[in-house]
């Protein structure tokens, strides 16, 4: 059995996905890629045998596609995700979910009237070797209940255009998204702090910044966010029980000693750090869909996941401790 | 475009590779599986929809098998690789290519009168990103000519019936086989040394010992063959070049702080460490075979490996230096 | 040359300092020690061969007691350390300076009249051969200006009567001294923010707690103070500049691999850990005193430190952010 | 209690042991040098006020000097040691007790017929903090009885004038001593392998080797000693035993994350990695002789570790496995 996708958008995300899907995950085929550049859709297309559609509209509508990956521009999630919800076909959302509260909620609305969950959100951590072994370190009661998590991410530079703001709605969402799984509760409050402003940022970017969560049981904690750290794709967690610690492990990759020193590698970027988790997060959607079952990280983690990177933004521009209120939680995501 | 694989063989390895092959391998299909065991065949047919033989022979010659996989115990594996190569199939051999010099030769013999190579040994380690990032420091010279190499080879049980030979021929031939893909040269003499032998070695298991390995230009490696340390599946490699070294990291996985020390993990046998390196072998080889094309390790390392093994193991038996004397190389393995 | 010590106090500290100056430092002598509990202080003196006063200032006046190691408790500080200003003795003061900004400043304000440096305060993280890397990793330009700070600062447990105040006033104060000291500017505000409570913490200890620190050219620091942390003493730093980062090593000592993991220690408590610290304080103090100079940290850092940790506690309290006034600094502490 | 001592050899290690006794080891005192070159010895003697001796048997003579500690050429050991035992003034001599079996008997002789131990020899390792931790997790049982011993010596350069045989009699002599102290147990036979020689060494000179020692109680010992690495002075060791493994840490220092990678230090030489291995040698030697005890490394042990040396030079020549005859134990060595 094979589960034919559609993939809407061909951007560098896109084109990442149309890639592994046509090559390395099993059960799976690209039958149709759109992107508003028709042309560039057209390439990506013909190197796999997908069909090209200048609109993700009418790659959704497509008979021919069972199920719906959308890697298009954020601002855009909203009406694919809702259209492939009212075509009834299980999609597929690169973060944001919406890149609005209101957006989301629209989202969870269509959703929430289903009688099943056809929307998993792409947030790949949860499918990394290491931030499982975390949760199951945590989860298994090996250094007890967590008081702190302490969460470094850093990225070596970033894009043109990247203002302060997408250092929590792109970068630290991340790290919302793995609070909230990793302890299984909601983030009740967001405060950012400014560090001096690194030099070597763009001009204008504010970074690095502290990013402080809480959650709602009151377990406290620090992100830094540092989107221009020159060096690297450095993503460090270390999470603090009442009897225990446990952190991920040390990069990987073989170690020389020479010059005197010794010396290892740190990843590059995301695609790099994170290959083995996109792998494992298409491999286990693929095989989900085709059993009728969507598990992955939900529409109500994306508004949630929202929820608090606008808090954080709020805090961002106008300083303090901003709340977090979320909407009752639909029975769909109990 | 898919591939219809049969396996010959449904015992421990047979199963892992069906498993495999049938759930994660993209392009892949189990169409038949082999063992003298009937009924453990058809067990593990009935759950990938492959239809099972008792004899491999019958396997080799149906017609819908496109490419053999053997994983029967290693004093068959001449006669169906020999089997495959008369019927024209790419066939993926797990190691020993053949449990004698002379049966390596035969099979040797018989595909180097074929026009390309079909044959591939299953030795994963070259598959292994921690044992490929080794051999791109090595060649990219990084650590200069390289001249001693360590190894370090540590099981932490055997099964019942595990011989002292089998120190060598199972285990160290790994090692064999990476030494001479790493350097890029032949081995030309082995001796054994042996320890004081642990007393949770199973009774007339003469374990630990150290296999010394000389290469055509002069590397001295040596391997700690230690098949029931107890505590882990534990593979460490330190290559010394004339200016550094370069070493297989450290084992990934998170690390915990508690009760008095830090704590990680060490992988509890070979599936869990080479888990990523099996997958990647099969999918190289499905995508090879698919396009062509077979380029994983040859039957020339097999036979090579296996020589220089059987002199591990005479020197094991009769004490001192044995030299290793290879056939002429074909020039299908040029 | 000898220098002859007095030492006030012989609780823990002062019989740890006793020890190390008797045993363990050359050119020192302990010629006189002092304790309200005149029998404690008779039986540490006995052992070294120095006599026993039951009051510090008697000690002090002793002709023969050529400097001062003050380990009393903190309230004693203010007196013993003006007592041995007016006898023009050179004084080694345990934190804090005082216990009040006010005490401080009246230290500050003897000292400052005298020609030269008298006192210094027991801030022995300066003298640690990792710390001492760290700084002169930055000092280098090795990582860029700095940015961020990290610091984690755990204890297995606390003695009994051990408050929450005390966190910053007894724990976090060495990280205070260690923010100016490494970054070489003062700190300028104090945030303190508390995690949900251990349950394995005294019973109104609300343990763990985040120091976010702000220093004058904005580098923002955050001290994670858990002093109930149960499996050891284990003290962290990162500092995050703007091209790389430098970080303390891991815990020094020998690693096992067993039972299915590998494994290696972690100090008990802060004299395992900073034992060689001490150790080089006390040398370079007798040294520097035989040469008639006192260059560790001063009444300055004394005083800077004892006004930030005030801040927290007041943050602790009231909530919010303290900012931290200093008085001019004297010329004497240029 | 002051010790006064005679230091025999200005050369570097003579001098390195003159500013350590006179600057920070507790309670001693250098009152006498002598060396062949009396301009050497004079600077070093005025530096801390010591007379300085051309010829070593006048300063053994001195009866100001209590203890003597021999730092000059090797060759020179005998007659020295000798000379301190008639003085009954205890010694401790820089390794090689004496450069040959027959010179260390002698030595013995004229030990063994004092009531008590004078000798003790140079061997710093086992006085490092790591080693001790090592043979604590030994004879503690952490890891079963041990069956295997690795241990990787290697230097950045050699000196002028470094021969290959050195390489055992200087270099591998420390891992030697260190097998037979960790162990407990004498070896009773060595076998040299030469590697390909690196084209970094210098002309004539055979590096790197590995050399394979066996004990009494079948323990497998093998030492690389590589001393043109380049790279630092790089030790390491992992005792494998029954159960576990047991391996000195990773250098200390801190951890820098700059340019696509992380680093740390290596050491540059001895030096600097065994400085308080050094200041622990003579702490614990001079606070020994002044309570009339000399518990280090023995003259026994000196003459057992040439005696093991000896025949690994012997190997090296005439290669395959020499086998060692130690003389009778005397008792004062038991």
């Amino acid at each position: 059995m094979t589960l034919s996708i559609g993939i809407v958008g061909t951007g560098m995300m896109g084109r990442f996905h149309v890639e592994r899907l046509a090559s390395s995950v099993p059960n799976a085929r690209v039958v149709a890629v759109s992107d508003v550049n028709v042309e560039g859709a057209k390439q990506v297309g013909e190197r796999v045998g997908a069909r090209a559609y200048s609109d993700g509209h009418e790659l959704i509508g497509d008979d021919q596609v069972q199920a719906v990956l959308i890697a298009s521009p954020g601002f855009t999630h909203e009406e694919f995700t809702l259209a492939s919800l009212a075509a009834d076909k299980p999609v597929l959302c690169e973060k944001p979910l919406a890149p609005t509260i209101d957006a989301c909620l629209r989202v969870l609305e269509a959703e929430a009237a289903k009688p099943r969950r056809l929307v998993q959100v792409g947030f790949m951590r949860r499918y990394d070797s290491d931030f499982r072994a975390l949760k199951a370190t945590v989860d298994a009661g090996r250094v007890g209940r967590p008081l702190l998590l302490h969460c470094r991410h850093r990225n070596a530079t970033v894009p043109p255009g990247f203002t302060t703001d997408m250092m929590i709605t792109d970068s630290v969402v991340h790290d919302i998204d793995v609070t909230r799984w990793l302890l299984g509760q909601e983030i009740v409050a967001a405060t950012v702090l400014k560090a001096r402003p690194s030099s070597l940022a763009p001009e204008g970017l504010e970074d690095p910044q502290m990013v402080l969560l809480e959650t709602a049981e009151g377990v406290l904690v620090d992100v830094e966010s540092f989107v221009t750290c020159q060096y690297g794709y450095d993503i460090r967690y270390e999470l603090v029980g009442e009897s225990g610690t446990v952190a991920l492990g040390e990069p990987p990759g073989v170690q020389v000693r020479a010059e005197g020193g010794y010396h290892g590698p740190i990843p590059a970027d995301f695609r790099e750090r994170f290959a083995a988790a996109y792998q494992s997060e298409l491999e286990e959607w693929v095989s989900g869909v085709l059993d009728g079952r969507v598990v992955g990280p939900s529409a109500w983690d994306g508004y949630a996941t929202q929820a608090v990177a606008e808090a954080g933004v709020e805090s961002q521009t106008k300083g303090g401790r901003v709340t977090v209120e979320l909407a009752e939680r639909p029975s769909l995501y109990a």
